[in-house]
């Protein structure tokens, strides 16, 4: 028992579970009188919430789920959704987060894959909760009545965590191609991918987070866990219409909020005209941001930093660490610097660019490689699916699929995703660079390049672009301004007008527009 | 090796073991060429620290260094001692950081209970290494010239951390009574007690950070790993002397610095009169600061938070975490709340007051209890004293020897160390109350409040006071002082003026006034 050598624990008074329920118990001791929930009208106290999730895991025992059962949850960014990322791993059971934009059928696969047998739901999910679930066996389903009346009868509960590396949450993948898979998530990765996103955002008791990221996506990058770390308040939102989130944002004087570049697109094109000076921290992740958005959100007090990961690394593995010098730089150097990926984040251990034969490339900021991962916020693997864990992560190093280079700097910039790259004659041609070269046009809202086969060339780009509302521009103006500013050979030959398809989760579907523009 | 239903880690890519170093690697892959060290004319990026640090790895190994052997190391806060918090732990070694205020016979006990066999030293400390170990067999001495010169010679070297709960430092008390004991830190509680200051401070790469607080000193509560997680500057600091620290303030520009408070009066009392409004970030533990030091710290720009801990509980384990409302109180009541000792950190799992039965008081800011503590930045135990371990921890919460009583908010409010609390006719006397009252008077620079036996009422407060430079107080003054701030029975009955006997790290050694009130 006593190993004075290795300096083994002799009063057993060192060690604790790493767990993100960690944070809310402390928030309880620590900020028991501080607002911890906003949700409309309703406000909720830590007090009150850590109360009400232990009394959700009480009610999770009463309803039979034991330690390790699977439990899902079908909600848009509602006090329900957030308790559960608290409740659920109290009663010891594993978060199953529901996309709400899903089919029913695709809802089904998720359920069934994960092993769930009780999924909860918010009142304007009902149908789909039910359509959902009627061809399975054996799943209950639980509404907000139900719900609101098992836990206000349940008694506070919690299963201790004996093992800090168990399955505590599947997030499935939005899966742009193929069947979503489900990436298992542990309770040690989150704690410390919590204190991360506390540390680079400096989160402090006076943070009023927004919730426009679904927390249905990678658990909300883990701000659930990290704005309770520090006793700030969660301002719940259930849809993220800018008609919804700017009166929110001035009424609660929201300090940060969390999205993709094509909400924070609409956010910024919807802003009011007079803001109260009031600035706002917005990291956004998911793809890079153009220039041209950076600049916009400067513009109305968003102070953004990108931030760069998969669902497979809990979110945020990297973040574009801004270096006080570079504030001095001319505004559009700060943009193009502020777009980059940048460098694994406080706890990820390890962020590398492998060449062919998985060697690091040169940090010329030339030599393209895979992103590789692999820490402590890495994910445990894929569940029930072996073979795409090892194929993913064929030496221990998980292969992200995405292109980038290494700046002289050490910041990473992607290129493109292993199947966006376009190879023209031989040259890559990066996705990304001709959308942010179309997207710097002022009247480009949003843009997509993808690959089309070409007998002479092997493929060529094609852009997919929508303008802003009333904005103006012909194909040709539009494919001057790519030329005037990339080389000849990345204009795209054509350039079709209109709306872009995107997935649940607000990705554009490259793969869509690819087989449209392959004539699929 | 697959374990679906425990979410085990198919393709070993989800852990890594948490050690403080991971931080350097991080530092020196993401903020290279950033300066990480500043002494004097010197500057290191941190390139180049990790590059000697990794080298000083390979020196100790030349050396015959093992894994787990202790290194000791006697220097002040200089580049040998912080490159010791990273190098001795690549070489897998046991970190043992000499007080350099100690004497040869207090050392030669240290490094003798440590087992170490190398020690290395800064230049100005060569007679004292000579002195500690020349009755010591087999222990080798290596001085600077020697030290440069194998470091210079050797290759980069690095022993994995097997295991993070393992032994990494060892901090011995500097034992206002008897021997000083050996507290046995682990990788995993410098790791997140590191996260904690991150967060706690904001701190971010622009962070300059002035060693005021010895490193010596519960490995300078984890500042030496945090200030450089997030790329930070470390300002190296040889001697706590005013007329050093101003001009390094001004001249580096420096953001944070952590003191006790007797080491902040000092500098407070010698601020140049005229400095340029850069505001200064500080952290103050090992006493409570009293409410006059935090105004005139407020009047200089020093923004203070307080912080309370132990050496076996790496430093800091609560924070007097800021209430934005508290910032529209009138300022002596800010005062009074700031100088608390707080909540529990960000990462110490949970803090307890306990009365006598080992029950939790209750929170209404009146029932004295004993403050106790766990989780994982609680020390492993005393090193090759099981007994002294198992009687600090008797039931597996560490007892402080700190009086305190719970606030209504949560907030603990530390009334005196078991040993230093006045029972005077039945009724407690806080030491530290009576203290607070005198330090309030115009003309107090310090003071200490200690029982004297008393025949009627079996203790009777007796103070000792150091006045301002210049300034002028009968004692008869100052005990009217007392008389209209608190309760007649609290005033002492005795007051002398003059020095404060203090411990090596700056302490006020209240045993020797004790025995001196007493005639001892």
């Amino acid at each position: 028992m006593v190993d004075q050598a290795s300096g083994a624990d002799l009063a057993g008074l060192s060690f604790e579970a790493l767990t993100p329920t960690g944070f809310l118990d402390r928030a309880a001791a620590v900020h028991a009188d501080r607002t911890a929930v906003i949700d409309g009208p309703l406000r909720l106290t830590y007090r009150e919430l850590h109360d009400r999730c232990l009394r959700q895991a009480g009610a999770l025992a009463g309803l039979g789920v034991a330690q390790g059962d699977r439990v899902a949850v079908l909600a848009a960014n509602s006090p329900l959704l957030l308790e559960s990322h608290f409740g659920v791993l109290y009663a010891g059971a594993v978060l199953v987060t529901l996309n709400i934009r899903l089919s029913a059928e695709e809802l089904r696969h998720i359920v069934e894959h994960s092993g769930a047998r009780l999924l909860l739901f918010d009142p304007e999910f009902a149908e789909l909760a039910e359509a959902a679930t009627e061809a399975l066996d054996g799943v209950r389903i639980v509404g907000p009545e139900e719900y609101e009346r098992l836990r206000a009868e349940a008694a506070p509960y919690r299963v201790p965590v004996a093992d800090e590396r168990a399955l505590m949450a599947l997030n499935y993948t939005s899966g742009t191609t193929g069947h979503p898979k489900g990436v298992m998530y542990h309770h040690r990765g989150a704690y410390l991918q919590a204190l991360a996103m506390v540390g680079h955002f400096r989160l402090t008791p006076e943070v009023v987070y927004l919730w426009t990221l679904p927390m249905f996506h990678c658990n909300g990058w883990a701000f659930p866990w990290a704005v309770t770390a520090v006793g700030g308040t969660h301002v719940c939102l259930r849809r993220v219409e800018p008609a919804q989130v700017w009166p929110l944002i001035v009424a609660e004087r929201v300090t940060m909020l969390c999205a993709a570049p094509t909400v924070l697109i609409s956010l910024v094109a919807a802003a009011p005209a007079a803001l109260d000076g009031g600035r706002v921290t917005v990291a956004v992740g998911g793809a890079p941001p153009s220039p041209t958005l950076l600049r916009d959100c400067a513009r109305i007090g968003f102070d953004v930093t990108h931030l760069y990961g998969l669902t497979e690394t809990f979110g945020p593995a990297a973040i574009c660490d801004w270096r006080p010098e570079w504030s001095a730089l001319p505004e559009e150097e700060q943009s193009r610097l502020r777009a980059r990926q940048g460098v694994s984040n406080l706890v990820s251990c390890a962020m590398r660019v492998l060449d062919a034969k998985g060697r690091d490339v040169p940090r010329d900021g030339q030599t393209i490689g895979e992103v590789a991962l692999r820490g402590n916020t890495v994910m445990l693997g894929y569940y029930r699916d072996p073979a795409a864990t090892r194929a993913a992560a064929p030496d221990g190093w998980l292969r992200t699929g995405d292109l980038g280079v290494l700046h002289p700097d050490g910041y990473l910039e992607l290129r493109d995703r292993a199947k966006d790259i376009i190879i023209s004659g031989g040259e890559n041609i990066s996705s990304i660079e001709v959308e942010a070269a179309l997207a710097s046009h002022p009247a480009v809202l949003e843009a997509a390049v993808v690959g089309v086969a070409d007998e002479r060339w092997g493929e060529r780009p094609m852009a997919f672009v929508t303008l802003r509302p009333g904005a103006q521009a012909t194909t040709e103006e539009l494919r001057a301004h790519v030329r005037a500013r990339l080389a000849a050979f990345k204009a795209p030959d054509r350039i079709e007008l209109g709306e872009l398809p995107k997935t649940s989760s607000g990705k554009i579907r490259k793969v869509t527009l690819k087989a449209r523009a392959n004539g699929g």
